[in-house]
Order: C-alpha cells, then sequence, then structure tokens
C-alpha cells in the first residue's frame, strides 16, 4: 500500500486525495483549518470543497500537523495554493522530504520569489530533480467530484517515477500518461491563469465568443514564445498537458480565474472582487511573477502585459483591451 | 466602387453582406428564396438570418436571379451550404465568373464529390487557382450581427488578392489579415464541424469540460496529422484561421454542429435531429467527406472515425465514445 502525504484542503487537494484513496493508497492529509480536520474526522466529508465526497477514514487521515502527515509518506503530494506553499513548507525540516517523491499539483509560482513550486521544493529540501514530478491536465476538481472523465498528465524528468505516480491515479474515470517536460507543463499550468483571467476580462467588457477564441489562439503562440525563451525543448503545445489545461480554464464555468477578471472587466476594483470571491484567483499572482520574469527575457506577451497593467497598474480594462485588440490576429 | 455578387440567403451571407455593404461596396446579392428577396427589398430586413440588421437598399441589391447577379461583379462571394453549391452553381455558364475573383466563405465540402469548394470552382469555370480565396476565422454571424469585435483570415495562393479582400473588410469590429495556406485553411474549416459535432455527441452523453478540452487538444492533433498528409507546408495551426475556428465552433452556443451532435448524443437519431434543427449542419456531411479522403491517406483519425461509425454506421453514441476515449490522452 503506497503512503501518500497530501498536502493542502482546498478543491483539488480534495479530488487528488479522493481518486489515490479510492485507489487503495493510504493518505495521509494535511489541512491547516483545525475544524475543517474535525469536519472530516466525523462525518467523512471535507466541509468546505467537493463537499459531496465521502472519504473512507481507514484510508484517509486527515491532520493539521505537517511534519507527522509528511513522516512516513513514500510521496508527498503539494496541493496549497501556490501563495501559501512557501509559508507551509516552512514549517518543516529541512530534510523532511529526504528519500521521498514530490508531486507538486499547484498550478502557480512563488510569488515573492517569482520561481516555480519544484524550484523551490528542491531548493528548500535539497532533493534532485529526478525526484520531482506535477500533475496537469485539464482537470476541474468538481468533475473529478462527479466522476466525469478526466485525463491526467505526470511530468518528471524521471518518467519512469510519473509513470509511477500515473498507476496510483487511473481509473475507471481517469486516464494519465507520463512526460518528461516538467518545466514546460508546470510553466504552462501557472500561464493558463493569466490567460482566463484576461478572458474573463474581454468577457466582462462584452467581448463576444469571437474575440475569446482569437485571444486563446494568440494566447498558445505566446506560451509557445515564452517556453521556447526558457527552455527551448520540443514539446507539442497541443497536447492536453497544455493546450487542454488552457481551454477547460479559458472555456469553463468552473474557472476561478476567468470569474475574478470578469468581475474586473465589469468595473469591480481588483481588491473588492478579491474580497467577494471564496477562492484565490491565482492568475493574479501569475500575471505579475510571469511578466516580471519576463523583463529579462524580453519576449512578446501582448496578452500578459495587457493583464498586468489592468492588475497592477490600474489601467481602465477598456483602453487595456482597446490596446490588445489591435496586437491579436 | 467595388462589385460584389453574393451568392446564398443564410447567416453568413447575411453577415457578410452587412460588413461588405456599410463598408462602401455594392453588392448584389442571390437568395434563392422569393419570398426573402422581396421581404429584403420592402423591410430591408433578411426575415430569417440575422433579421435585427438593416441593409441600405442603395448599395445592396437582393435578386433571384444568379446570372444578374453576377454579372458585373469584380468579386464573387460564395455562401450558399456546401451541400447545395453545386447545383447553385451549375445555374451558370461555364465563362461566367472568367476574370473575376471567387472567395469562398463555404465551410464545407461538395458532398457528392468530396471536393473542396475551390477545387470545384477552379475546375468547373476554368479558373486559376490565384483567382481563389476561402474566408477563415472565428467568426459566428450571430456576433457581427451584434457588431462584437471579430478577426478574419482569407487565405490565397496570391496573398495580394487576399490583402484587397481585407481592406473591404475591415471595419471598427472587424480585423483581417492575409494568409497563403487555402487549402490548408479549406479543410481546416471543414474539419473542425465534425470536431464541434463530435463534441456535441460528447455533451449529449454527459461528458464534461474536462472531457471535452482533451477532445478538442487531439482534434489539432488530428488535423494537423491530416493537413500535413494532404500538403505537408509548414502553418502552424495555433493561428485563429485554425485553432481560433476550431475553438469557437466547439465551444458555442452558437455551433449548429455541435447542437446537432449533441441532439445525437442524447438519443435522437440522425434524421429525426436534423428534422429537428431547421439549418443543416455542416459537419454531417464533412464526417463523410474526410473519413472517404482518408481511406486514401491512412491517417490515424480517431475522432472523425467516432463520429463516422455514429453517423453513418448506426453505432450508439455511448459504445463509440467509450472506444474513442481509450484513444486520446
Amino acid at each position: 500500500m503506497e503512503k501518500i502525504a497530501m498536502l493542502g484542503g482546498g478543491s483539488w487537494a480534495t479530488a487528488l486525495t479522493k481518486i489515490l484513496s479510492e485507489n487503495g493508497a493510504r493518505v495521509s492529509w494535511w489541512l491547516r483549518s483545525k475544524d475543517d480536520v474535525q469536519h472530516l474526522r466525523t462525518t467523512r466529508h471535507n466541509p468546505r470543497y467537493l463537499s459531496s465526497v465521502a472519504f473512507d477514514l481507514t484510508r484517509v487521515f486527515p491532520s493539521t500537523d505537517i511534519a507527522e502527515v509528511v513522516k512516513d509518506a513514500d510521496w508527498v503530494v503539494l496541493a496549497v495554493p501556490a501563495a501559501f506553499v512557501k509559508e507551509a513548507l516552512d514549517k518543516l525540516e529541512r530534510d523532511a522530504l529526504k528519500g521521498k517523491r514530490v508531486i507538486s499539483a499547484i498550478k502557480g509560482m512563488l510569488p515573492s520569489r517569482n520561481e516555480l513550486v519544484t524550484d523551490y521544493v528542491v531548493e528548500r529540501f535539497r532533493l534532485k530533480d529526478e525526484c520531482l514530478g506535477v500533475v496537469a491536465g485539464p482537470c476541474h476538481a468538481e468533475e473529478v467530484a462527479l466522476e466525469k472523465q478526466s485525463y491526467l498528465t505526470i511530468g518528471s524528468p524521471d518518467v519512469a517515477l510519473a509513470e509511477q505516480f500515473c498507476q496510483l491515479l487511473r481509473n475507471r474515470y481517469v486516464r494519465a500518461h507520463a512526460a518528461a517536460d516538467l518545466d514546460g507543463i508546470e510553466y504552462c499550468a501557472v500561464m493558463k491563469n493569466i490567460i482566463a483571467l484576461t478572458c474573463g476580462i474581454a468577457h466582462g467588457l462584452g467581448y463576444g465568443d469571437n474575440f475569446q477564441a482569437v485571444l486563446v489562439s494568440n494566447a498558445v503562440q505566446e506560451i509557445r514564445r515564452f517556453l521556447h525563451a526558457l527552455s527551448p525543448e520540443p514539446r507539442d503545445l497541443s497536447a492536453s498537458a497544455y493546450l487542454g489545461d488552457l481551454l477547460v480554464t479559458s472555456y469553463s464555468q468552473f474557472s476561478r480565474n476567468r470569474t475574478f477578471g470578469s468581475m474586473v472587466g465589469r468595473g469591480y476594483s481588483v481588491k473588492s472582487a478579491q474580497l467577494e470571491m471564496n477562492m484565490i484567483a491565482e492568475g493574479y499572482y501569475a500575471v505579475k511573477s510571469i511578466y516580471e520574469l519576463n523583463k529579462q527575457l524580453k519576449v512578446s506577451m501582448p496578452i500578459t502585459s495587457a493583464a498586468y497593467h489592468v492588475l497592477y497598474e490600474k489601467i481602465a480594462p477598456a483602453v487595456e483591451l482597446e490596446i490588445l485588440k489591435e496586437k491579436l490576429r
């Protein structure tokens, strides 16, 4: 029986815990909130996310003690919001992840450091790149709860490790495959939130389906330019880990980045949109990280730039989209 | 003043007539229905499509006489359903299009011949390839009527001709650019209807957003393989004429191919779904043409094959999608 430590109490952590535990793994599950842990232990349901899912408490062990949760695990799955990952992991000793395989399911970067989560983990815990992986794919947690057919990609420089984790995930409604391009997949997962957020801004301003299709097409080209500048390995951006993830986030009703952008497009200030929403829109931080990273790379990124100007330089969304629309084709 | 003959009375013909005439062109407009022509001449509105649009009858001249409509035109724009294009054009003399530039806005092939519309026109009217072009792009006619920001691509082996037609289209809410890949753009416009139809089937069966994102990602790869086998020129399928067009058709509420597929997925027979809908789903014919063309090319096309089996071999949609889902990743 594989022993997995799941870190995070949100919808994606909840969905992954469902998949892994129902497949027979033992999941120690770290949640920050005492109340949520208590609720899970007594009712078998996460009170806040995917609350229809009942967990088998002979295999799922909720706890607020992160060190204890991680201690005996073979695999550590990171699924806290990127903005809090540093705070969460800094509770652990520097050798706490020694000998373990670490899978990041986080779709964001460390905001203060403009750093990929996996890069931070490697450095902080002195791990080898080959012990790390990422989970990606067009996969809304809400649809996992409904057991809708979904596909995941596990990226790792060690494709054998990725394939091992795939085996823990595969079931009646989840198909998974392994890939080698960890960095490309992780950056794309970050950038797709920027695009979804910008789709939301456009939607909020009254732009329609025709415009969104052009925006997403241009986004693929923008992501390709950026990834090529970072690491010019060959990769097929139409694979579902890249394009699929971009599509599900940009087009789905479940996307919080799109919802956040849409509120900004309709005239909410960034602050009031954030207050109004119960979840964190990762794209808000991603815009700043990618924009700042690109100051060195100097890739043409009209969409990311437009989002940055709206969110961080208080340019009116209508004005910024007028400028952006001239740059698309 | 450019003289344009518009052939077709549907929503796309109506939208293009709006754009071209409002830009100052003189548009002779062939519609098959006497009643529609009469309605347009007396009320300035097309009674059946985009009926909110009022036409300026000093520049727009509806008629049921196709030969008369074409006679003095510099440009002939084809916008009839692909299934009727042969019937419509066969009313014209073989030299009726001599010296004219012909732009196809048809997103389908001649069903009886599995032939691209532009190839048929070249052969039937003994024209040079360089006199032909196609209009593509993610552009629902309904959004043109609402003057929502839209983008068009004109493809022609003569890029200067394409650029001339772009100039006739550009306005406050339409951006247009020229491209050289006529065949690739035309085939992609045909194939995207197959994908939208299959998205509809999946949706009708209860598959969700996660699955659709994977289906569309795999579709890009399927289209790329097919186009590469037909004409291996380099082309960027993430350009809006390809990917954008695929997205707007697969994701939009206005897509009749998606609607048709969704009815089939929900259990309607092909016949009753066709009767229920007021418009022709071009994808129905496209599936057969592309499937048959591929018998020579032998490209791996799991999505097109699945749609073919459902629509033409009466395989139950649920069974066919179970098989398809194993082939995607």
